[in-house]
């Protein structure tokens, strides 16, 4: 099989890696930044570099733009510009609808999007694995070939991803909500944050919970900016919504049972989401009451590591001496029982 | 000395646990439910029960007040009319200003946050050591008595704490930015999420930032129910605030300039918050790209642990197949360095 990979980054650079090692594919890479491709030939994830986009193509039976989100509706114009009839052309941009709109009716073209990635960039973390398990989105239209998908899907499965079809305009609208108003909602707090607290010199120990809230905000600007501006339709709904939920609550503050009523459900809520699997798979949450000190952690990861239960999440949050804590653990449902009871045996007290 | 302890729950029976263990203090302890009299006896937070709140107070040189916010101002105003003249009396609400303009005018009463806890609640899981190095805040008002001040200071001096005097309303509107809003925000997002994705079946691995984001959404109904009301002025500020900025976000989305530059704002003000101690101490972060197994938590841990290197927090963010995923450590600043080299010696690529 020839592969061409436009772009090899991180998400190229895993892909041309685990379709070589794995599939025995002939892959080609075409990047921006040329110097990219003598590091993405030392590290194996292409078998040679193209010295321009067209030579890239030519002779490809799939072609994968990794391209910032604005560029995708260019750069898979340029691909499918080049691509023979009959080649399928696809990408990996987290926004579907800008390059469905400007590509869907191009029997060649199918959008992507895996939900993949790591804190790292560049080629050089490229990793075989990067995709295994993952769910990775296409948006095939009524134009689409059927016989150009079956072969994306059948590439993507062989590398160990879970190809799942979606409409693009669903597919932006839920990442809208779960992924890029919390993104928007951290940056918010942050800045918030930043002016309540001005010059005062009373900064106070609020511990992980203002961390956790605020992991995302201001994550790689020139790569959000992006997405906020590709997906600003889906964007400006869920700010809408969000700005109604803060007025409805503010318009109850005066009164304790509205409010209690609202927690609740919420609790209630993030239950339901959580069982529903969306924040990570069928986990469930332990959490343990420890001495914040080197080697506790060591001990129940040990412990637990020993008995073959993988800890899929966790999270220390320690006093504001640093000195004693909570580990959430967060272990396959069917191994929660059998972990807290391991943990126990330590002596540390566990709730569920 | 004379210590009573009126609501005998974590806090309260950690307090009355060290007042004994540390200073051979005297406690008395009452609570509205008898029955945890006998359970803080038998965990040795209290040396006996009261039967009435009015004995339990007779005697008592501090009177420490640990009921909900709501229901501080009748609760301190019932311990100050049991009190004797020369008692002080003081309490551990999360929000100071009402139960301040409720008896700030008394010179015996002094409002106290400690910023401590657990998530475990109840005097059974009561710690000799829950306050130590804790921030432990004081709203002292121009009526305060000087000498009942010096005593307050002493005791939580003496039990490990550090007592820091504020403004009751600066608390209040510090509290309301870094603790309360980010409550909202979180019960928001969960809110708004289960409304997006409502029955939909394709339910998006979204990882660990949508977990994050929402750790404390919908927690303790009651009790987050409570903090809300009592600080409703300040939170409503809060709220207009945050709504006012996702409407400059909406106002923005057409313009990938401004998003950018927004974004980039952002990234600066966390990294200067992160700087200046707020979300942890002195402490840098450490990212480790790993494969999610068991043992390479346990693996880092031990490493850091034997240089003698203690991990202030740490979260674990999985890759949607489990199987790798990045460690997020914090370490104390000027320890960095050392554990970076360190985790890179065990074969991971870190970044700092």
């Amino acid at each position: 099989m020839n592969l061409t990979v436009l772009g090899v980054g991180l998400i190229g650079g895993s892909l041309g890696l685990a379709a070589r090692q794995r599939l025995g594919a002939e892959v080609t890479g075409w990047d921006r930044d040329p110097a990219v491709l003598d590091r993405a030939v030392s590290v194996g994830a292409i078998d040679r570099g193209a010295a321009t986009l067209a030579e890239a193509v030519a002779d490809a039976e799939i072609v994968v733009v990794a391209a910032p989100v604005g560029a995708l509706p260019d750069a898979v114009g340029a691909a499918l510009a080049a691509a023979g009839p009959d080649a399928v052309v696809t990408d990996v941009g987290s926004v579907k609808h800008p390059v469905v709109a400007a590509h869907g009716g191009d029997e060649r073209f199918i959008g992507g999007h895996p939900l993949a990635g790591a804190e790292v960039a560049g080629v050089e973390h490229a990793r075989v694995d990067l995709f295994d398990d993952a769910t990775w989105y296409l948006t095939p239209t009524r134009a689409s070939g059927g016989l150009l998908f079956e072969r994306l899907h059948r590439l993507l499965t062989a590398l160990g991803a879970r190809p799942q079809a979606i409409d693009a305009d669903v597919h932006d609208r839920v990442l809208a909500a779960v992924s890029h108003l919390p993104h928007v909602l951290a940056n918010v707090l942050v800045a918030q944050t930043a002016a309540a607290l001005g010059n005062e010199e009373t900064i106070p120990s609020t511990g992980p919970s203002f961390r956790d809230a605020t992991r995302v905000a201001g994550a790689n600007p020139p790569m959000w900016a992006d997405i906020y501006h590709a997906n600003r339709e889906a964007l400006a709904v869920q700010l809408d919504e969000a700005i109604g939920r803060l007025s409805r609550v503010r318009a109850i503050l005066d009164d304790p049972a509205e409010l209690e009523a609202w927690q609740g459900a919420v609790s209630e809520e993030r239950r339901r989401l959580l069982e529903a699997g969306l924040v990570g798979g069928s986990t469930r949450e332990l959490r343990v009451a420890v001495p914040n000190t080197p080697g506790v952690v060591a001990e129940v990861a040990l412990t637990l590591g020993r008995a073959g239960i993988n800890i899929a999440d966790m999270a220390l949050s320690p006093s504001p001496d640093n000195r004693n804590g909570v580990i959430a653990l967060w272990c396959h449902a069917e191994q929660t029982e059998r972990a807290a009871d391991l943990v126990r045996g330590l002596g540390y007290p566990v709730t569920t």
